[in-house]
């Protein structure tokens, strides 16, 4: 086998559009809010499906559902890639409260996905508040025994929401890990919701390599309850705090990506990816997170067709399994796609809500956002107005190499936390034209790279024989 | 008595901006976003005021209210000023359905407001459809004896929902007062809203110089059920409309405009205004039209003091009276200003609903939007992007001359319709953030503004002595 490795140096940049990219994104945008399929599908997958947590029924009810529909769309090819996802079961409705001066106050409390149950009859024990691991790890073995409450709260000054749930995600994600090791007896963790209200927030937590008998159990509880609680903290530190959860994680169970194809008219090996993640928690019909991103990525290849467009390049939706608690989703895609050998050059995901889209954030090259900025003007009418470089998704995350465009749309984020993971998070807060003019803005940047090619940068190319 | 007059030119253009106006804007969102009072202002105007009316009892406790809450403030001034307002109620809850093929199918409607009552029995009788005024004016006599409905929809293509609101309003507006001169005896008006929900939207609408026996009963029917009655008329154009209301118009009450003030350090004789309007219709709480324009505006002249800005020139907020029905009260405050010589160089509305800011719409000379485009960098960090020429806002309408800014707030408008003039306009439909965002935007604007004046042109400036 001779192996030759040819660089090939390639830069340009394109400011440049045409009045006709003008009629096109005319086309698209008014093809989305007078006649999409979003808002229906996502009805049907919101109210007929509901919460689609990994290795659920409805989960797989999801997978069928959303393949039947690309397959009535016409593309060039659609199917199911299979991906072993964990699966892990919340139970019965959690119960929590606390006791201080012999009254009794009843909290909203869930289990944190991933963890393990209490005892059948509960958990009982006094509560260390903290609002940092540096607070919590100047405790020490004083925690042994005790229920840790992580009550950090997100930074309202703060005008990117997913900044603020960004610095305290890690409560959620680490806190039984941090508290099991120094002898905890369990956690309790404020919901990431920058509102004050009665409802509790569920995620993703781990235990990494922690012991068994140092996995212990791990609850949110609603912000409201997160307040009254470190109130009467303050008032009486040696209160008792009870909850109780019958969470309980099994085998893993086979599942798929479902991955729908229009391949490219000039260059079917360049690769363009859309997508969203099918799961979501349970105890919400996963409406905003992430049904909006499934079928918004749904009537992406839909709306190109619709506007008579005829990509140049294979444009894929791809909805992802298992974003939730594992991305074995969007490992297996990129997995798959490195052993294919495929050229993936661009990647979409829309994982922040089905709200107004304000733009796009980009992983990507300086070349590539120069040309996205070259195209602003096109999108003012539409009042598209964010183009930054920044965080794009975490499917599509895996497929990062130095030429691919990554891109997440970046809907307005202020109610989103309000939602997320949360028995609110239903079809009813969906707005139809908001969830519209996001699947518009997002059919429009494919357009346009597919269109003008995304710039490659020291492309380095294997040639085998 | 000698005159003259002195005609001055003062043309200038400030685009530059200082480090210290970046950490104002700073302090003045952290503090709406941390330290705001809009939020509770506006639960209390919704939730122990609700609906207000012109003319009606929580109108006046709207008043009260919102003037004590200003008093609390340390303002310099704060008084009522003496609007006499319209009073129209509405009576019982309206009843309306058709009759097609002997089945009778119950529908959503509601009074226009300022409409007449149907007979105490109610008002049956067979329906013409038109969806324009030409259409209308087409069928001339035709409709004598006949309910008109006028169906036109609000267009789904316009990005900015303002502009497709402007182009159906008419229909409700002088649709009765059209079809009342062509002999028609009752007026349904399709609501309007972009959704397609089961809520009648009221609003204002006007009979003008029609005798009394041409001014025929206007209700607002719901979008799904105007489109059920179209469909109903396609297969039987002769069926029969029933409705029935018991609205009432009395005489004019006395209400008022709540004006707070903080007298200007430098230029006391320069006045510039912020407000929204205290009265709303009466079907919701009127928690976004204008529950929130009013408590923005409060919060402004609050978070000006709270973030240290001594205002050179004075500023008041303005609580207007009956813009929905009348605009009474903007119209009285500007012949007041105008009676004492007020010198008005700003005013600023918020009437577009309390939702996300995008930036604003600027009625004003070129010289002065210059001004403010100098001014975008100072608002990218919050998001605000659209500083367009356009609407300001129908309050503070008349005190428009050549050398005033008017500025109207214009925040995400896609939920508006939804929401406006419905039973679903309370206060839950607000979210927190949304409205302090709005509220720390039109401070920005205005600390700006005061801060390096307008742009006046050809001043005309009067000496009398």
């Amino acid at each position: 086998m001779k192996k030759l490795t040819v660089v090939i140096c390639l830069i340009f940049t394109i400011h440049a559009f045409s009045q006709n990219d003008k009629e096109t994104l005319k086309t698209i945008y008014s093809q989305s809010l007078t006649n999409g399929k979003a808002y229906n599908w996502l009805d049907h997958l919101s109210n007929k499906i509901g919460g689609r947590l990994s290795g659920s029924i409805s989960a797989e009810k999801a997978v069928q559902y959303t393949k039947s529909e690309l397959e009535k769309l016409g593309l060039d090819k659609v199917w199911l890639q299979d991906v072993m996802v964990p699966k892990w079961e919340r139970g019965e409705k959690e119960i929590g409260y606390f006791e201080s001066s012999g009254e009794k106050m009843n909290v909203n409390i869930c289990a944190l996905g991933g963890s393990v149950a209490t005892p059948t009859s509960g958990l009982k024990a006094k509560v260390i508040e903290v609002k940092s691991f540096e607070e919590l790890a100047a405790l020490g073995t004083k925690v042994k025994g005790k229920i840790v409450f992580f009550n950090g709260a997100l930074n309202p000054e703060l005008i990117h929401t997913f900044e603020a749930y960004g610095g305290c995600s890690k409560q959620r994600y680490a806190g039984a890990y941090e508290a099991g090791k120094l002898g905890a007896v369990g956690v309790i963790v404020r919901s990431l919701n920058l509102r004050q209200d009665d409802l509790p927030h569920t995620g993703s937590m781990g235990y990494l390599d922690l012991p068994n008998n140092q996995r212990v159990p791990s609850a949110a509880i609603s912000t409201n309850d997160s307040n009254k609680l470190s109130d009467a903290l303050k008032k009486d530190a040696d209160l008792e705090f009870y909850f109780k959860q019958s969470c309980e994680q099994f085998e893993d169970v086979l599942s798929y990506n479902v991955i729908g194809e229009i391949t490219g008219s000039a260059f079917p090996n360049e690769y363009m990816v859309v997508g969203g993640h099918l799961d979501s928690w349970d105890l919400g019909d996963g409406s905003h997170d992430d049904g909006a991103g499934v079928v918004q990525s749904m009537d992406v290849i839909r709306l190109l067709k619709e506007s008579g467009i005829k990509p140049k390049r294979t444009i894929r939706v791809v909805l992802f399994m298992n974003e939730e608690n594992g991305l074995r989703g969007g490992r297996k895609y990129a997995e798959e796609a490195k052993r294919k050998n495929e050229n993936h050059v661009f990647a979409l995901e829309s994982d922040s809500g089905g709200f107004t889209p304000r733009g796009f954030s980009f992983d990507c090259s300086d070349a590539n956002l120069d040309k996205v900025l070259g195209w602003e003007p096109l999108f003012k009418p539409y009042l598209i107005h964010y183009f930054e470089k920044g965080y794009s998704g975490a499917d599509i995350g895996p497929l990062k190499n130095e030429n691919i465009v990554l891109a997440g749309l970046r809907p307005d984020s202020q109610r989103y936390f309000d939602h997320h993971h949360a028995a609110n998070d239903t079809f009813d807060a969906v707005n139809k034209r908001e969830l519209e003019l996001g699947a518009a803005t997002m059919t429009s940047l494919i357009y346009l790279f597919d269109k003008y090619g995304t710039t490659t940068i020291n492309k380095v190319k294997e040639i085998k024989d």
